[in-house]
């Protein structure tokens, strides 16, 4: 497959809707970025890299980041996970607190802020700076060193971090949350301000497109098992809701953040990262979902 | 593949829980179905059959009929026909008026009751006699005229709908039904008292595990891009609320009825469909759900 | 107290917004009807009647009907009507499917739509032609003979009644509604097709002010404690969403219809009834609910 | 009216039901109170005392502070503070985050939980100890210094507030909380733990049976119209989500607390209150509502 020939083929579909949507703009640092911006790359299992764009220009992955704390919350716990956090796609807007009352303080699955703070509970339980290891972590999957979190950005969305802080509490009320509820979303609001780039990511991904296992070294992260069931969560939860209409219309696991980005997978094959800083309604990148849409239309990569 | 020899490690694995679960019991024609029935079968793209058990025993299909209303209702209105019915998972108990109040009667998606009445509804409208023109579709698709509808179980669906002429008169009032409730209840209720065995089923599906084409005769029924969105459609939407567990343990696309089928797909492959009666409280087959979890652990079939 | 002269203060403070709100219009026949009428009566206990305004025209009383409706359903069950219906304001708007889904069928209270349908389904098991035996109460509680209900209106209403229809099934589903529903239906629209003027209203009502004592004929239709009962229902749930507010503002037992009349008492004293066809967004008239407020304030009888 | 007879009365009668009901168990300090504990206490506006059982025991009065901060509250604010909540009752239990979303922020009245943590917010900007304003006014109110709140109550309500945080955090990313979240909560907590007895309270509220004047000083504390719509909202809105079968059954204006206290009212006459510990599901004490309505029932004082 020739994926370079197929990237430049997708910008040049995509030019007329390139700087369209609306850039995330409860936090400064993620009003001001350009929503110009627009980066894809694709790394294969054998570490082969195609990129085109702004795809080496670090972004903040925000929600991604969610991806990533949810494989090591599983290393921590294994499926004892499963009891604190469900796997129903949400249903509702990402950060509705009604689903959690009816539900008793569970959240309904780990890519919604409710799941993701439970993450960082647990993460924050297994290691003193949970933040550091996270970015260990990644510097690990990405291959390189130069992978941080922007400590301004986490600032601001921890000052604004209310309604996060509702949940959080409401959580606690019902015994799901076991560290104190300010240190859960200090690691939380850091974790969300990682800052990487489309080809960083896409590497990153790769080991859950090798069944587990890390191609460059060769090590198991997961179960082949677990590999493929958080490749099913991220597609029936991984973009928020409109999961159903991304499943529908990309037909590949995927995981969005409000910085724009979107990572994706092929079983088998590649990761694939696309940013462009426009948001649709829903909070998926509105250049990135018809990238990833235009992507298996001319791959026939869908998984379905 | 020797799928002859896994659906039989499939039956002695199971054998222990077959006969647990509650078997539907809102009409006495389900009620009085043995819980012991267990039948599978896998039905290959080049025609191939195999099978266990209760096989090629006729049962009610209930929901699974949405699948085939669906595809009948895409091949009346094409994509139009999302302007009525969502594609999104419901995140909530599947016969729920809540979520249909909240988005002004326009049903999340195809798989719910509200959906399934949007889709009889379309047929009401193109078909003089819809439920007529539903059983000779399905007759084409499983390659043999003896496929009927119950009369006496669609009576009995009818005589206590009271819940679904609910959800018809709410979309109606909304503008979303186009024909007198009782005629689309009518229709709706003979859809879901169609009878079909595990093999009929598996074969029905073989199209769109072949990309839109009926094997056989080589008919295309849908373009290969519509059969793979049906295909993500049932991932996300394909098993009442427990979709995303469904997708997560299975790996499958497929569609759940409560009269304990269960019909799967494995793209570019062959149709499954498992029989047992038994139900979880989501409304899935017991036993069908975990034999088709068996069914992807042994073949390592799953689309993730 | 001179209520003439009180009366005609209120007229002449309420001229400039008389014509203000909207006229409702889901039916020809309430949507023709002129923004500009205006009258209110109120009749005492000793059968004093004083009036202004258009207080002789009559008109579509529509929600009014449902206090009726509840006093004979009273009469026919005593207080094991409250196990079909609660006594609780509703706290959403008055067609709500939700809380009925909440509650399991059980409407929060008899006067939206859903706790009317069961007082109808009551009258119906009662009477052979429920809305004559409603029309012959309303007779003897007016006084005269020339009390109907426009039967043009009623077929209009059921014409177009698919949420209460809607709401009918779903109550049907939970056991709760013993006739068939299209013959409740029938019964209900008609009631709420029922025209009288704030005179016969205000005169209706006087019994319930008179501690359940008929006050020409001293005849008991309820008991003291059930008219003190109905009167807290009434300021608790008599104006729909707005309950709250009415009862801060005006500070008396009221019933509203979306006709434009508003039908109020003093306790011990009088019945007062206002008619403005405009109507605020939550379904009461608007100029009523301010005439009712101006009433109050004139005359110091809030009941606190 | 023979005050001391109607209370021996109602004690004989309640004898049986004392010590039902369950005491509130979500702090010590209320768990271990003994349920057997009774007291009830009438005092009018002439000043006159009428008492029976443990009507001199200082309680916690929790919820029944609510009263009062919202009465400071309107001082600080006057009617602009209905921007900040309304005045409609909740129709759901009394701490549910679920209607705080469908309106914004805004708390359906003040006296469910999120309601009460605005008015505090107010008296935290107007005064640098709002906790002691409280007290100071319940001093003068009382017409005695001897009332304070309990410190360990507050240390153990603010340990366990973490519902009330999650709403408080919740309001503040609707911009409806002006002070850090913590100090809302610090003196929220306070006001709950104020200790009063049945003579205090029922002293108390005189001032809102007697038109908004208190009856010793003469003092004006609140105009006529303001006390009179505080009397609509406490029947409204006082008892939890009971309020509309408290009005059906007693038919005053009330307010409760988990503590097993009840406060009402009789306009132009009285103030009344009950203590016992034993609570109904609703929250509100089950014996304290069968004594005022038996309070009802034997002096004819309800307003309808």
């Amino acid at each position: 497959m020739d994926y370079s020939a197929i990237l430049h083929e997708i910008r040049e579909r995509l030019a007329p809707v390139i700087g369209q949507g609306r850039v995330a703009s409860y936090i400064p640092e993620l009003a001001t970025v350009s929503p110009q911006h627009f980066g894809m790359a694709v790394v294969c299992i054998d570490g082969t890299v195609h990129s085109i764009g702004d795809a080496d220009v670090p972004f903040s992955i925000q929600s991604i980041s969610k991806l990533f704390t949810l494989v090591m919350a599983l290393q921590c716990e294994g499926d004892a996970l499963w009891q604190r956090i469900g796997r129903e796609p949400s249903g509702n807007p990402f950060n509705s607190l009604v689903q959690l009352e009816h539900e008793h303080g569970k959240p309904r699955n780990p890519f919604i802020n409710a799941g993701a703070l439970v993450l960082s509970d647990i993460l924050c339980t297994r290691y003193a700076v949970p933040e550091t290891a996270v970015v260990e972590f990644l510097r690990k999957l990405a291959g390189h060193e130069n992978i941080h979190y922007d400590r301004r950005v986490a600032k601001s969305e921890r000052d604004t971090a209310h309604r996060n802080a509702a949940m959080a509490y409401f959580m606690k009320s019902f015994g799901n949350l076991k560290n104190p509820v300010g240190q859960v979303l200090d690691a939380y609001c850091r974790h969300c301000a990682i800052e990487m780039s489309c080809i960083d990511l896409a590497r990153a991904v790769t080991f859950l497109a090798n069944h587990g296992v890390l191609p460059r070294s060769g090590e198991r992260l997961l179960t082949a098992s677990a590999a493929k069931r958080l490749n099913a969560l991220m597609l029936t939860c991984g973009t928020y809701d409109a999961a159903g209409d991304f499943a529908f219309r990309v037909g590949l696991p995927a995981k969005s953040g409000v910085g724009g980005g979107i990572l994706a997978l092929v079983p088998g094959e590649c990761g694939v990262c696309v940013w462009s800083p426009g948001l649709e309604p829903s909070g998926n990148s509105l250049a990135g979902s018809l990238a990833l849409e235009t992507f298996t239309t001319l791959t026939g990569r869908s998984i379905f």
